[in-house]
């Protein structure tokens, strides 16, 4: 029986993360080791700065305190695998999307580029909380987790296959009916500046980083064109990730 | 005059700080958001989960408290520049290398990527910290205030150009005598794992995530093939990480 | 019914909290802030450094994120209580003792102790994990639940006073028979440095406080005697720790 | 020459320290051990949760990475005195008072327990910020300065004495012109709620414990009554916080 590890950066107490436990738990033996806290936008960081400890929640499932989704894949080797590693590695299911540029912030993108980096398959699984129906509609769990098994079987059945160091970045849309699947690129996406000034009872200032809406270039194939169209989106992401047409151009401005 | 952002991963109190600011300071207007506390490996994090500080050290020079490369080039548009932006985003410079897929991990790269995201040429400067000389020397912090100095003046000129959300990944190798710059790509890592298990006093258990050994794919052309051959590697980085080859092959294996 | 507010230093999942629920819940209605983190050795320290949050696990129960017991106790005035405040405040049950000048490090006294300047009769509870029998017994919780719910009930119908500003601080023995309950000073602790160093594999060096053996002045009537000799310690803390002995003699100083 | 640590609560970084040191520094050879961030609110908090760094800052400079006051005191033993022990514990200068029983929160206080505990004859010094001039004036450091000389001069020289486990706790009043020193008992403090509801760019809400009014009970020979005339308050700190009249009391109850 093949072996999963599931990870994710909202904590382990987070709805996402039990949907997706229960979306695969019969696919495989599974091991879940989780953030001992929410850790959005975490990114692929990994902790060097200080020492992490696991505590076990319950059978094959631990939190890492005080640790990013890429420290919970990493160390589950040592600690859990005796060293070996597990056969695919589950990330989400987030709370938000991961779309266009943002995939670089992703704390659940992170825990997946930890496994495809150690050779291991690895998907990331993200809900979008925008909705495009009117009216808006909750967040449909039950959708999230058929769509996250689905993908999951047809990874570990070869139907879908993850080029070595790539990982799958999937965002299913918030809508009540879902469309189908569409394999994409990221799309473009148009930052702002969400700076909240507070002032603290001591009269300290602070800033709060908000999150600036989810705007971005109108582009056919573009993975948030799917969301937006009520699609499930796949994008491939490659973890080498020098920009291969810049270099040619560098290459003759270092040379002149 | 340009008005030039430096922030970096290692802290205000670090010494590639003081050189890279050394290296640029006759060169536009210098602004300095460096992070409070060491942050190596922190990638392109972003803290949404507490409100951070600007703390002034200096004229036009800030810690952020607790903040990382990210957020200190995210927080500097409102606090520093009145809303707008700086013409330059310079960070690092580095202690330690920025080489091949470690550049997902790196906070420094991180600092350039949120540059890039706002439309701001951008560049990583780290200092390979391994010697290939023999005997190994130490670091030669003068080649490096040279080398940040160059590739900058180069970027101002024109004479080097970054491309729409790419950033520049500079590393500069630990070695008496540079021979050069080249234009390269990210090399191919060899991830081990090194993980330590620590038991503190108290007898809980712990894990310190060690720096395994920097080994990689022998590779003509690529970053770690420049240092090992002591010369300063420059690569272009793109902010849109789809993996376009697995594209077209997911593409057809989502349609059958 | 009275409203019995109860927090801990060992977080929200520690088994001395569930304990010294289970054991008073019938006794008026319950309330729980706890740390959402482990915070032993905290003392009476106040969080005025950053916002908390609370997390709601429960009916009436929460956690603090990142709280003290100070914090809990504090903050559950305005989002538990409306502005209004509990009928008693019970913190614990610790695990390890609270003995002698130990208790000024203590955060499970720290709990109470706000308790108690805000004029709420406050109580601190702990259960000492060494055990004086031989051979040594396990912790007998069974034990720990029915002398915390015993002195609470005290307290509650008036048998067991309070003076105002003061804490009743209670250490129940790890012993298979408890021989009663007694009225006692706090103890003469001896203190040593128990520090460890510890090289992380960066090559840098850290320090881990441990916790040095629970040694003491012989003494009748201290808390340390009662425990040692299988009675439950109850020390009545003065939240005043003017020093008015050595007042007297300071006054003489300053005047000559 | 007598050994002087000293260490406050306010961080490595604060005008406080560095008036200390200046006030004492020929005095005795003087060691700095001092947190890596403000711990104000601390109390005698000790870190038993994680591994703590020594930065060397200077020669006999330390900040302690993230320690409290009480772990900068604790292991400067093993670290800067070869487990031995300095003459003398200074503690401050805190940017703020600690009078009454706001004593027990105090972080700088917390440091010179930690002193008293392990024998050494330890002072806390504060400086009031709020003034009772009129017009207020800002701080007068230069004032701190003095009082903090003359009376670490006065323990040096044993003209003012300061019992086994206990500590002096000392307010330096904020005026222009100050009356003298006074030996106090600490003051009756009135507690208020302080806590400001804020809501986060997210939508989640926080609390900020804020400081409340300096508000006491009017009563001679107080800490309070002193700085609010003009003078310097000493109070001496036992570390035996038992409540001996409650304990009378409490065990005629127990007993019945």
């Amino acid at each position: 029986m093949k072996k999963i590890l599931i990870t994710n950066d909202d904590s382990f107490e987070a709805k996402g993360l039990s949907v997706l436990i229960d979306a695969v738990k019969d696919l495989g033996e599974i091991y879940i080791v989780a953030p001992a806290f929410p850790k959005s936008a975490c990114s692929h960081s990994l902790t060097i700065t200080k020492p992490l400890r696991f505590i076990k929640l319950d059978k094959n499932f631990y939190k890492l305190d005080d640790g990013t989704p890429t420290d919970c894949v990493y160390l589950s080797f040592p600690e859990i695998f005796d060293g070996k590693k597990p056969d695919l590695v589950l990330s989400g299911i987030n709370h938000g999307a991961n779309l266009g540029e943002d995939v670089t912030y992703s704390g659940t993108a992170g825990g997946a580029m930890e496994g495809a980096l150690h050779g291991i398959p690895s998907i990331a699984f993200s809900q979008v909380l925008k909705s495009f129906d009117n009216p808006p509609s909750e967040v449909n769990w039950e959708n999230a987790k058929n769509i996250a098994r689905d993908i999951t079987k047809k990874v570990l059945d070869g139907k879908i296959t993850i080029p070595h160091r790539h990982i799958l970045n999937v965002n299913i849309p918030n809508t009540k009916k879902i469309k189908g699947i569409k394999a994409t690129k990221l799309g473009y996406r148009l930052y702002g500046n969400d700076a909240h000034k507070h002032t603290n009872p001591r009269g300290e200032e602070f800033y709060w980083i908000g999150l600036h809406p989810l705007a971005f270039k109108e582009e056919n194939g573009s993975d948030f064109d799917a969301i937006k169209n009520s699609y499930v989106s796949i994008t491939p992401i490659k973890l080498d990730i020098t920009g291969y047409e810049a270099l040619e151009k560098l290459k003759n401005e270092i040379n002149n």
